[in-house]
């Protein structure tokens, strides 16, 4: 069996994240339905993580365990002509046999892109979150830069998360204003909770309208209480950007 | 009666461009059925210059007169309300009773862009144009820069074009590469012909894939025939950025 690792962009609005769920459309059915399609075979594609429900991506890895002898140009280019105009393949490789795109994953990136200014985007409306009132940006990278290192993050983390246990390590986070309100949150972490990013980024934006001062979010970390945090940031404005192996 | 300017961002996928037609869908038509909602007045919008079916505005000045005494504020959030969310009013001001968006605009600035990979985009699908061989910039640029100065632009003028005459001034010309195979070229004129930014797009990219040699390209505008161009770029690459009066 050949090991093919897949980077892939796709646009999360018309999907229910990556996962397979029963009645409902996901990235990975449409990955795998490609697949089947293109090299004749049941294949299990496995993503560096989940997206949730119109989350995008940039750069996901994807790996999968294939029979198929058809090289990587053409696995490309048949793939590409099969997926919906909204879920491209970016690169194809064949890759070391021990590789999984899940487990081997080192570090990621997340960017959250917020529309701080009195109109909503036209042309970027479903790829950013708009916030009307005037952000404290000064404020807001103060508190993010609190999150750096590691600590349990229970208080951005949402029910239903799996993982054994909350603490994780924060390795960058950065805000940069890209001209006419628009506002790029980065951050990068060994692994993430589920909703981590959007609970961080919901928190921070309370703190930048000022419905939170710096004091409170400064007891978050220590809280571990997901009810102290703010609300949880809207899907569209998330984007995986990048996965180290 | 008070003059008001707007300016809007759109994105033009769903329009058969800016224009009033008959049977088909235009901005034109859907702004001037959102001031009639708001006003209770028929009005006539008169934008800078008219875009073409799917081609899309990041500001596209506006205006209209009006007897209104609706105060800007109320303006802009009450048609942001009830516009489509891919027609946003950026901003809203009572300007002097001779200004009209279409006759006192002075330079226009148009970016066109280019997406030069293997792969097609999934999130910018309807916002490039996504060109497969390898596209030598060097030369496109060379190119590029011959249009610069006052010519007389025939041979880069769509057909049913209503201007008596093609001399145009261009005052600058642009190429950046924004990573990833996205290329940025933009172009700004005192006006434009019909369809001229996409034809000189779609000349630049024969000339950068080898279609045409640099001498070719630099005796076209002596020619002053369209049929020794390129093909025309598709709309979907083409942006207004910027109106300047």
């Amino acid at each position: 069996m050949r090991n093919i690792k897949l980077i892939l962009e796709y646009d999360g609005t018309a999907y229910h994240g990556w996962q397979v769920q029963k009645n409902a459309r996901s990235i990975q059915s449409i990955v795998e339905k490609a697949l089947f399609t293109l090299l004749r075979e049941k294949v299990k594609a496995i993503a560096s993580g989940r997206t949730d429900a119109g989350v995008h991506a940039m750069n996901q890895p994807v790996s999968f365990k294939t029979g198929s002898a058809m090289e990587t140009r053409r696995l490309l280019r048949g793939l590409n002509g099969i997926l919906p105009k909204d879920i491209v393949v970016k690169s194809v490789e064949e890759i070391s046999s021990d590789f999984d795109a899940r487990r081997s994953s080192k570090k990621k990136t997340y960017r959250y892109v917020i529309l701080n200014r009195e109109a909503p985007s036209a042309l970027d409306r479903e790829r950013c979150w708009h916030i009307r009132p005037s952000l404290d940006l000064e404020v807001m990278e103060k508190g993010a830069k609190m999150l750096l290192g590691k600590h349990d993050f229970s208080s951005f983390r949402a029910s239903g998360c799996g993982a054994e246990h909350a603490v994780r390590r924060v390795l960058n986070v950065a805000f940069e204003e890209k001209g006419e309100g628009c506002i790029h949150f980065e951050i990068t972490a060994y692994a993430f909770l589920k909703q981590m990013v959007r609970n961080i980024v919901g928190t921070l934006v309370a703190l930048g309208l000022g419905k939170m001062t710096i004091e409170e979010f400064s007891r978050l970390l220590e809280a571990k209480d997901r009810t102290k945090a703010g609300a949880t940031a809207p899907p569209q404005g998330l984007f995986l950007i990048k996965v180290e192996y």
